[in-house]
């Protein structure tokens, strides 16, 4: 790792930043520790101190060192940088230096630059209902929290992304570098473009230890950690230390040369007439204490540069004399009265450090991505539509129509839309993207490659991880686009989703917080055509993972054919807000509905499918259905119902919009109750076939006056490499066992019904025997369309 | 990255191991194409092949050369070596290998070692039923499944925990590389004790291409590579080539090189009397053409060393007669007439060259788990019980308390128990373990540093995906472990945990595969009591998680308190096959059960607690519970009720094992219907409070005869920073809000309840004026204690 031997400071610059830093550290632990006398201008009593002391001293001094130096960054080079917090319960020095800098009254005019506005300020924090010790969206400036940790340097990519004049600057804590996301998403720069993207500028922050372990990175020597960053394809330079004077010199010098050599690449790249080859682009490894500026000996032990810096040093303050003494004069070693005039107000010669309002780091407008955000141009999807005559009398593959409509959309889009997923656009259908956009990708180049391109808006890399992170990153800045990956795998990242839901329902809380585009997922290799990866493949658990956030911010869309599917998509491109999780299929399905009746049905989200139907007056049994297989399966069950029984009056109900299902007061899509009652009856057996597990219409619609009428049948975890039919009756969702659900639940079909009944149960032995013989579906089966009537 | 050049092989051990790889060649390529004729004694025509072609070619002929070559070290050195695959659909590589070996048939005795077995093999892969194309649990020798990818590394360290003369070739595919789990678990060389486990030889496979993307570690050049693994603090060795000779003297020196380091390096850190420093394990990057050995073109186009190598490189034989032509030409190209003879065996010099049956790396008995592990020594658990003379009177710290069980249980079981967690061990309270052990660790060491021992038995990595992987690999392996996480953090592994599920469920249907110790968590950090954390630190979804899985694989218990603690992980420990998820608190809470109670109360999962009830006759209400800080709220809420309402009769039901709540017929622990109606009654109200999301509750009871009663309450996504109590009141699951549930749902008590009602409405509304302005909850709600009647 490179050192810098220069002292760029002068010694005004060197005692201004000093004092910078010294204000933010005085700011950080009056917030962990006081509930008044906020300026200490009488000597600290217990009656001052909270009585919780809760928040986290370790990261903070090193961050607030960061934040200080990058103001004179962007002041002197007059650039936008954006500041990401990847250490966890960093909050202290955030919400310090936004307010050290004005971002913080900016947002909450309420907590004044002054000092009622530092004790609120102080108050606040970790205090019932204020803001938590990490770095959340409260935090103006913001678009990561601290809270799960591993996910600040793909966020930090996500926002580079079109954004060729931004600098990121994002702090890696020691503890998150350990974690799979983290390191995984430093190959990020494999993929950045330097000419159209910004710049990314990490810094490792090594304060050695976490909870009550040291770090690894902390802890595998300098020529170890070297080549693992330069293996990364990174240039790392080192700043180390625990003497301020000599850290903000190195420091300083390392920046300057970091800002330096990334505009040296963009200049070289965007001036080139070919693209140069991959750059190493710069990166700061800072070992600085734990805790530094904190206590160096607490009852004896050691807590400066240990892991017992890492939460509260002195926890005894309002009980233990000692401790309030120390409390005392830890923060009057910053010398607050050198900091802020008598009315709490930062003095001039600080305010005069922090950039101006157009480029304070805690105001960057990206942050609040919302706020930039353009809407998408897209194009008329009607123009997309299949015509449909009669229905299912063809097959479409939706998810190669609807690559066509995201084709244009890119056209429209040049650098608002990004798509999204591990390996799996083209096995996904989506390949049409490919005639307007390539994938982006900025390592070595061989004839065999295909579709690849500097400044491809399609990012792939197998990491579920790394995808998600830069597409929050992306959306988080404002911009738009869409995830589209494997049904069973989008697991991987749960965590991730969970993190987006809290992070939007903050944000509909936050009155300068504007809504963000819609996190967008496409899963299209589902659960019931996994034909060659069988069990380990078959999971259609995320929806009931997502349904489990706020109502507020959550839909689920099962569209059964190519029309809804587009229907669908075009709608949840234009959404804010929402996480907007897709599943349909990529295999060759009947289509069901024409551009008007399928535009109409996802409007409304559920509704009977008349042509299905026959069940004038009122029917004996209502069919539903929801998700694309369990459709198919749902019809040839009535097409066999009708033939073989023809007197039985059937409804079939399709549902798009899941989330109809619930009443009305648990979402805001939520069918009112008498509307459910139209459609499903109160008192009639409803046969419903479901993509995902079955309990979960259980789960949505219990308060529902039918509900102990609902019949449902789904994913039953029974799984293994098999044909798409045989999926189906291995978990008795196939037509068959649909028809004998049906002669089972309704009583009035009496003895007539029973040699149909062993016909049905006939034809299924039939089909086992044929496929595991065989290895293909019974041909009838494969062959059936529906019989129009 | 160095290179050998020494050329170990003689002509004849050249030409045998090749002979050994191009058989297993043959037996992969029949697979995905063959129905019948598999030795080819015919012309190919469109019958003899399958329907449907589906597999994966591409990275089968290097897992094949691997293979063949680790026979020989194996046979050469004497040495067990278990065999971990981590590419994805290795499939036919693996059953090839396993069956030349006699491994498969050993397992599978119908699958004859024969032309006759040969067909049965080649016609069950990718078939309806048959085995799909990863290394499932069906693969003799296998404890990886590549379905979901990213697992294989953390997993070979699991394994190689505690086994000291085990060496785990682990195959590292490039595409998984790309992943957050694998990028992450490169680091485990960083824990494994040179002196007390096995040696992991991770082989980084880079052929290049995953669907339809160049890999990226395939794409940054030798040095950035050889930087990044140095980094990761392996001695990489390089073996690249397509010329198969070249290849086999290059990969048979690198191996024995390899093999000789490792010997070196356990011989030396054995023999020391000091530890030595971390040594840099030697590992293999394999550089060799993505389908070798396939057809070069296929219709004009480049297939070997590509992506379109990556499946079935010719997709129309059944039609296509030049692919039919060139299927065959294929398959003769590895002279099967030379390798099998008429009977279709493998002949006497190929099974020469496969370990004998003691060391065959499909029969490895660390790959059966089950077949080798011992059940733990527990030390007696009443005999860590806490004394609870008064119900609620005395508070315990349920996870300190168990802690000292575990300690114990360390010092019973020196060789064949381990505990993981992020950083939390001592967080969680469970630090009277390091009284016993200490947290593995071979990184460098400081004076500061607390609890590190080279041989410990605590993993604490902040990594939730290596601890997973590890454990995985360690119970796979058959030894015992437990995973102690925050409990919103286990999302990130819920990926993980359906995989193992799915092993789970597979292994129950395999009669060679025995039963393994159970995968076991404890949640201790969890949503009520995230008091500085705030609201990302709060989901409480896992458990929804976990129960879509199947029934036959999934337990959830709820200890109220520090004797259920003890009692339930007893249980847990002693279990097989299973997922554990264990939820509860370290925080001080009321210990309600003597350790008698406890025992039975957890014997039979949920019961009626007689201390707290007076429903002699017949309730008028249930107020039922699940989980340790509902438990508290509803026992609170039954003492204003019994203070204010003293004639309305309470049975109050806690439910440990959350299981019995479904219908017998769902699930093995579901209580039966009769037993159910008699606890919660068919008619009275049920105020259910119960620790994670409300629906959950519903999603089980929906059979119940009495589930229109229920009403229940639980985590609804409010959270933020706050105190215990405030959280429960956000979420309407307070002790206030409970009795006012009961007032609202039993008619009976009329008007005189009307300014009760009112009275509870005013404390929630005086807690939030108190707690907002002094930032702790109100004394009474603190210094509650349940009163004895």
């Amino acid at each position: 790792m490179q050192q810098t031997d220069t002292r760029p400071l002068t010694d005004d610059e060197l005692q201004g930043i000093d004092a910078y830093w010294r204000a933010a550290n005085y700011l950080s632990v009056g917030q962990i520790y006081l509930l008044a006398n906020p300026l200490l201008r009488e000597p600290l009593r217990p009656e001052h101190i909270k009585p919780r002391l809760l928040g986290h001293w370790g990261t903070t001094p090193g961050l607030n060192l960061i934040y200080a130096h990058f103001n004179r960054v962007v002041r002197q080079r007059d650039r936008e940088v954006l500041f990401v917090t990847g250490p966890g319960h960093g909050g202290p020095a955030l919400v310090a230096n936004t307010w050290l800098e004005g971002s913080w009254t900016a947002a909450y005019p309420n907590t004044t630059q002054d000092e009622v506005g530092m004790g609120r300020l102080f108050k606040q924090f970790s205090f019932p209902g204020g803001v938590p010790s990490h770095v959340a969206a409260d935090v103006p400036g913001s678009i990561n929290e601290g809270g799960e940790l591993g996910y600040s340097l793909s966020h930090a990519y996500g926002a580079a992304a079109d954004n060729p004049g931004l600098v990121v600057a994002c702090v890696v804590g020691d503890g998150e570098a350990e974690t799979g996301p983290l390191a995984a998403s430093w190959h990020s720069n494999k993929f950045l473009d330097p000419v159209r993207d910004g710049a990314v500028l990490p810094i490792l922050h090594l304060n050695g230890y976490k909870i009550a372990n040291p770090a690894v990175l902390a802890r595998i020597g300098d020529e170890e950690l070297s080549a693992l960053l330069q293996g990364y394809g990174y240039e790392p330079y080192l700043v180390e230390g625990s003497e301020p004077a000599e850290v903000h010199q190195a420091l300083a010098a390392t920046l300057d040369r970091c800002m330096d050599r990334i505009e040296e690449i963009q200049i070289e790249a965007r001036s080139a007439p070919e693209p140069p080859p991959r750059p190493a682009w710069p990166m700061i490894v800072l070992r600085t204490p734990k805790g530094w500026t904190g206590p160096q000996v607490v009852d004896g032990e050691p807590v400066e540069n240990t892991w017992r810096a890492h939460q509260v040093p002195l926890s005894g303050v309002r009980t233990n004399e000692d401790h309030l003494r120390q409390l005392e004069s830890w923060m009057r070693s910053y010398r607050p009265e050198e900091l802020f005039d008598d009315y709490g107000r930062p003095i001039a010669a600080l305010v005069e450090l922090a950039p101006g309002p157009d480029l304070r780091m805690g105001s960057n407008p990206h942050a609040n991505g919302g706020a930039l955000s353009r809407d998408l141009e897209l194009p008329a999807v009607d123009e997309y539509a299949v015509p449909v005559k009669i229905p299912g009398a063809e097959d479409g593959e939706p998810t190669r129509v609807f690559g066509e409509f995201l084709r244009d959309a890119f056209r429209l889009n040049a650098d608002n839309l990004r798509l999204f997923g591990p390996d799996e656009t083209e096995s996904n259908r989506l390949t049409a993207v490919y005639e307007t956009t390539g994938k982006q990708w900025q390592a070595d180049l061989l004839d065999t490659d295909n579709h690849l391109a500097r400044d491809g808006r399609v990012l792939e890399i197998l990491s579920e991880h790394t995808c998600q992170g830069w597409l929050e990153g992306y959306l988080l800045t404002g911009r738009h686009g869409l995830f589209s990956s494997y049904e069973a795998f989008v697991h991987i990242v749960d965590s991730m989703v969970n993190q987006h839901a809290k992070w939007l329902k903050t944000i509909n809380r936050l009155e300068w917080r504007r809504p963000i585009p819609s996190l967008n997922y496409l899963l299209t290799s589902h659960v019931w055509r996994q034909d060659h990866n069988g069990f380990s493949h078959q999971d259609p658990g995320f929806i009931d993972h997502v349904v489990n956030k706020k109502a507020e911010v959550v839909r689920v869309y099962l569209p059964p054919d190519t029309n809804t599917l587009l229907s669908t998509m075009d709608h949840c491109l234009r959404t804010r807000n929402y996480i907007n999780v897709v599943v349909a299929g990529k295999q060759p399905q009947p289509n069901w509905l024409d551009w008007e009746a399928a535009a109409l049905h996802c409007a409304r989200g559920v509704g009977a499918w008349e042509f299905a139907s026959n069940d004038e007056g009122e029917p004996d049994v209502v069919m539903a259905c929801a998700g694309d297989v369990p459709t198919m399966e749902t019809l040839a069950a009535v097409d066999l119902l009708r033939e073989h029984l023809p007197d039985l009056r059937i409804r079939v109900v399709n549902i798009v919009d899941l989330m109809r299902l619930q009443s009305e007061g648990e979402h805001p899509h939520g069918l009112p109750d008498a509307e459910f009652d139209a459609l499903f009856t109160t008192d009639k057996p409803v046969i419903f076939a479901y993509h995902g597990y079955p309990w979960l219409i259980h789960r949505l619609t219990y308060r529902r006056h039918g509900h102990d009428n609902l019949h449902v049948r789904g994913y039953l975890e029974e799984g293994t490499t098999t044909t798409p039919f045989d999926m189906v009756v291995r978990n008795n969702l196939d037509r068959y066992h649909l028809a004998m659900d049906v002669i089972d639940r309704v009583p009035s079909l009496g003895s007539r019904a029973v040699s149909t009944r062993q016909y049905f149960a006939d034809q299924r032995a039939r089909h086992h025997a044929y496929v595991t013989t065989y290895g293909e579906d019974l041909p009838e089966v494969r062959d059936w369309r529906w019989t129009p009537r």
